[in-house]
């Protein structure tokens, strides 16, 4: 089970403010929280930045390398920004978000996966847009992966991103991704699934609560890598929870280790 | 979707003191706050009075009915307490809890079911015990519905119960009810599923967490029946945003008129 910390994104006002100062001790302070709080990878988000993307990241990317160890996911639809990212990565293997079945976007991406052998989250969806149904959207998927297997990348450093849309249009979108993510792991033996889960709840009110269940919902059917913020309690102590009802924590330790620190009760 | 309100139960101190001095108030309180809060059925378990069960039984179907329209689920291994329950009954169809695989109580309760033509809940045991693996607890399952509907009882009248048990025991036994329900729902288009949850935290801190977690994974794979406490905020609202996710709520209409209520701010 993989947890990618999402806190470190432009599209947030305060980190915003703070690229534009080149506040890198905010940055970083991001960062640790986020891997104190549990973060495998510290997700890395720049877009907001569309004329200097690519020397912001690199910039975001040493910076964050000077205070954690933790591997980086580097977010972006950007060839450029992805790879002036992956050049400066130091800490371990590193993570893309994402590729996708778009075929400009596959052919720009997709030599950057092989080069620098990184992890790679692959979004559901290819020139005609994103399926409603979770058939076409496996197919989206599978396009990606046996083209990435095609050129030597390993099924485990996949990671397929089913793209959760809101049930406030339509109910039915909760059910499709399960189906989607259920499909792949049924199909697939390696190939992960990973999301970030909030767009559910799109215009719905107590968004929380729906982004919590739908999380142990997309668990449960065999999603293994999640996007979220680590430092929000009572997300984690689900995730945790969840963990041990599913046999992917033995003994309980990490559920009886989070009790004893407290960061159950909430 | 069906919730059965399980507060009327004499293992609890306050309702075994009150029955204690047949005060019949206090039962139908409790039979009021259930129905208000979401309630299907209103569970009636006297068990801990075992001498004289049936007539405490009749007691409080009849008291319980003066106060309530929900029918009740008549809960008890005892075919007397049982046959006390379903005669007195009036608020429709009654539900039994239940029948299980155990030849004795098979053959006690069968004639029961047929002669009162209420739900019954079967429990995923027989006289081996309860099995450790998901494939020998659909049989236990499916001996019993097989059973049942050569007796001309509906599948839709059957609910089965997986029999949680707790992960600190064992953390197999999370998955092993996760698939049990999965194969009852495979196999059985009609029959339903319906359990208690607390079971599995049992041994564990925290243990709120842990049952509201895995009442959302197990209605993520069929379950559409459970027995709680629907006084307990923080599960209905789980419960709630739960049946949005999976399109069981056309246009979150139940989750938004919670929300309106103000009962899903926990």
């Amino acid at each position: 089970m993989l947890i990618v910390g999402e806190k470190i994104n432009t599209s947030r006002k305060s980190v915003k403010e703070a690229v534009e100062k080149r506040d890198a001790e905010f940055i970083k302070n991001l960062a640790k929280e986020q891997a104190e709080s549990g973060a495998d990878y510290i997700d890395v988000n720049c877009g907001t930045f569309i004329n200097d993307e690519p020397e912001i990241m690199e910039w975001m990317v040493k910076e964050i390398q000077t205070a954690v160890d933790n591997p980086l996911c580097i977010d972006s639809p950007s060839p450029n920004a992805i790879e002036a990212g992956l050049k400066h990565h130091k800490n371990g293997q590193a993570m893309v978000n994402s590729i996708s079945g778009e075929k400009e976007r596959y052919d720009a991406i997709k030599p950057l996966v092989t080069k620098y052998g990184c992890k790679i989250i692959s979004l559901c969806m290819d020139d005609d847009g994103i399926p409603k149904d979770a058939k076409k959207r496996f197919d989206c998927a599978k396009a990606v992966i046996d083209g990435l297997k095609e050129e030597g990348v390993k099924e485990d450093d996949i990671y397929i991103d089913p793209l959760i849309q809101p049930i406030s249009t339509d109910t039915k979108n909760g059910p499709s991704v399960l189906e989607t993510i259920t499909s792949i792991h049924e199909y697939y033996d390696e190939v992960h699934t990973m999301c970030g889960l909030s767009n559910v709840s799109y215009g719905l009110p107590n968004r929380k609560i729906l982004n919590q269940t739908f999380m142990i919902m997309c668990m449960t059917v065999g999603l293994d890598g999640v996007i979220l913020d680590p430092t929000d309690k009572k997300m984690m102590a689900q995730f945790t929870s969840a963990k041990s009802l599913l046999d992917k924590d033995k003994f309980c330790k990490d559920y009886l280790k989070a009790h004893r620190k407290g960061i159950l009760e909430v």
